[in-house]
């Protein structure tokens, strides 16, 4: 039987953006933005999807009379993406789940 | 820059039908209802749009009276299941990607 897939994570933006932030620890949503080619509108979307099932965390603060977002991971969002990625892998390998 | 994912293989459903297909190579509807726990009707629409993409084959005819489907893999579904692992494994493999 196939495992369930956090369909929070089985997205591809989403994926994109909790991929990155499990790498860099916290991003800028113009760093964001630039990696990922989504844009603005829809970034944000996915952002407060994100925020609201607790995987990151969304700081907004002024730098040089410029409004910038930092994206952090939470601790709940690197759990919930380890546990995504090992249940993805059975799709993935086949040889292995299937054979 | 995030690979672009094949919207038809990233969906829960069409991904465990092709990942169980490219393992067995063919299998009837019964086989892959029981494998992925999904509903009838539910499978029955995915297992058409993989048939549209061209990734499935769908065979219909009686057995003993009974109306049997099997569906099989295609080479264009081994090709589309190989570039969306590839795909996958850049959001996947954090450390090598992102780091």
């Amino acid at each position: 039987m196939f495992k369930e897939l956090d369909p929070i994570l089985h997205a591809q933006l989403r994926l994109a953006v909790v991929s990155l932030l499990i790498g860099v620890k916290e991003a800028e949503f113009t760093f964001i933005k630039e990696k990922t080619n989504a844009t603005a509108g829809n970034l944000s979307v996915q952002i407060q999807k994100l925020k609201e099932a607790g995987y990151i965390e969304v700081t907004k603060q002024f730098v040089n009379n410029y409004p910038q977002t930092t994206c952090k991971i939470t601790q709940q969002g690197i759990v919930a993406f380890e546990k995504y990625v090992a249940a993805l892998q059975q799709y993935l390998n086949v040889s292995e789940s299937q054979k």
